[in-house]
């Protein structure tokens, strides 16, 4: 079992990374102080239910804990508004109190959700994450949490951090190659922005990441949110420093929104937008390794480096400039200046990335 | 002008009180470094709009601030998350980011809904208030946030604390005296839970406080804020001590339940709820004038300290019992020991309560 201490102060929380613990979490919750008297609500969705939810249940009831759960669909549709209400219905009915836990059971959609749950739950209730997907890892540190808005994906939400993250490496045994690939993408932009050792041991070890050795995995977990945390508890709210997480998220999200429902996952995107800021990298001087570990790296853990030739890079870039950062002569980039090493560019050329763009459909 | 600064860390604000202020608004803000180039939102109600909004907006575009303004309707039902995904709409329409502000212009409704906007658009941003009632100085200090749930009340929120409060107390003169009554109740509590010589001065000045005196107003609010302040401070997020400023709210809330719709106001409901607290003082051995003066003070500013005949007490105390606080027993309450002194009484016999209940119809 590994611990790993996201360090934020008086809302400093440990993650805890092995197998099995799923089966513990009676034990950690009671270490936490999690109360045994005020009824707990865990919030799942229609996947990991079936899974995980009985033996989660089961265990904590075991221990004498009071456990109410919610079931809601799978998929993003379920971060609105109106399951919010849904939500605090049941928390209400179940009798949830202010001292009172939410616990998270799933990928980022549920985390974001319940997360927004606990925030706004009688202003503010203990959060528990229990995050079932490679993915999640990231969205467990950082406290960052919200539901959509039609207009707007986050746009609703809070800095929430939770007591403690129980990450069971059983669980992600499950989980389907594409999201194992995909789930890893932030695992090995965590390497490329911050820890040079770490990006080479991804390389090393991408076929026994891709294998789901529970070794490697709780590794390389480890690893992936020790640079979130150092980058969060530096800069919490989001002011500074932490715009280096958002590597190939400028085109990524610019591909999620141009892409049709289901196209690209999440990782999958960002995976081609770090090509993208990886080619940017070259433009700015940094030396052509840079180029070629990110394209490598992320090969190895089986992640598209190259945009499908049908994608339109008017649409693309289109999407991009709705960035209100950006004028329409210069953008905001996170470039890589060498591996394990950004800097936030602010003076981007828009013809440049529009190149980049169509570049990105050449790669072999 | 008074200035009193909420002391709360890195989270610390000023709340001025003045006359005129609203048309010095501009340079308040640019004091306290409200941006001049993200938009901001103001949000007020029917009511309050048509006084005051016009001249708060000139004033500060006039200054060159980029403004946005929603006009919601007046009362608790416009404290609801289908307006609060409204004005995310409005606010996204109107271009605001995260260097944004959200401006509460009116009473405790409108403060706390704009409040709750600004908790969770974009995670957080900026909060200014201006409160057009007395009954809102309460609400101003705190950070208190939230919008309703149909089962609860203030139930879906956060704790959130303005850059400032902008108190101007010309906008107090065309309220109500109804209104003014219900909202020197507030007043009355701070001096009766923490300040003895207050409570005496509400009492000496009650006809200027009810003839509106800027003076004499400034200063009770002043009082009024300075007292939930030094609470606050203590005790940001309601573990303990902040218990005591909820004197008279427990019967105050269940009256408000139980009474038909505008049948008492809050302020008033407190009143009543007060006299409660004051005669269960007298019975944990409180010297007399902790219900004479209680009694005085209240009726001085023009509350009614009386139950109405027709309330039903069966009704009032079932409205009671759904604290979970409260075994069938025993509840708790804020008692008065002495004029300015209050304790947390855990164990208070609800037979007394009941009792007490009664007598609160045959008050003289």
């Amino acid at each position: 079992m590994r611990e790993l201490k996201v360090e934020l102060g008086e809302r400093s929380y440990p993650i805890y990374i092995g197998e099995g613990l799923l089966q513990e979490a009676a034990a950690y919750f009671k270490k936490h102080q999690i109360s045994l008297k005020s009824p707990l609500l865990i919030i799942t969705d229609e996947h990991v239910a079936p899974r995980y939810l009985e033996s989660l249940e089961g265990n904590l009831r075991e221990a004498g804990f009071t456990v109410a759960s919610a079931v809601v669909p799978a998929g993003e549709s379920s971060k609105s508004l109106s399951m919010l209400e849904s939500l605090v219905t049941k928390a209400l009915e179940a009798g949830l109190d202010r001292k009172s836990t939410i616990v998270a059971l799933g990928g980022g959609v549920v985390g974001d959700l319940a997360g927004f749950v606990a925030a706004s739950y009688m202003r503010g209730v203990k959060f528990v994450q229990i995050p079932t997907t490679i993915l999640a890892h990231d969205s467990s540190v950082g406290g960052k949490v919200a539901v959509n808005h039609p207009l707007a994906k986050n746009i609703i939400g809070a800095f929430h951090q939770p007591e403690m993250v129980l990450y069971d490496l059983n669980t992600l045994q499950s989980l389907p190659p594409r999201d194992v690939s995909a789930g890893l993408s932030e695992v090995v932009k965590h390497g490329l922005i911050w820890d040079a050792e770490f990006t080479a041991w991804c390389e090393e070890n991408a076929d026994r990441l891709l294998a789901l050795e529970p070794d490697a995995l709780g590794y390389a977990l480890y690893k992936g949110c020790s640079v979130k945390a150092a980058v969060v508890s530096k800069d919490e709210r989001e002011n500074d420093l932490r715009a280096i997480l958002n590597l190939g998220h400028t085109i990524g999200h610019a591909l999620e929104a141009v892409a049709g429902y289901g196209e690209l996952l999440h990782g999958e995107a960002i995976s081609i937008g770090m090509i993208g800021s990886a080619r940017l990298g070259l433009r700015y001087g940094a030396p052509e390794d840079v180029y070629t570990t990110t394209k490598r790296a992320l090969s190895k853990v089986g992640l598209p480096v190259k945009l499908p030739e049908h994608f339109d890079v008017d649409a693309i870039m289109n999407a991009m400039m709705h960035d209100k950062k950006f004028s329409e002569s210069t953008m905001v980039f996170v470039v890589p200046t060498e591996i394990g090493k950004v800097e936030i560019k602010k003076d981007v050329q828009t013809a440049w990335v529009r190149e980049i763009v169509e570049q990105l459909k050449l790669e072999a």
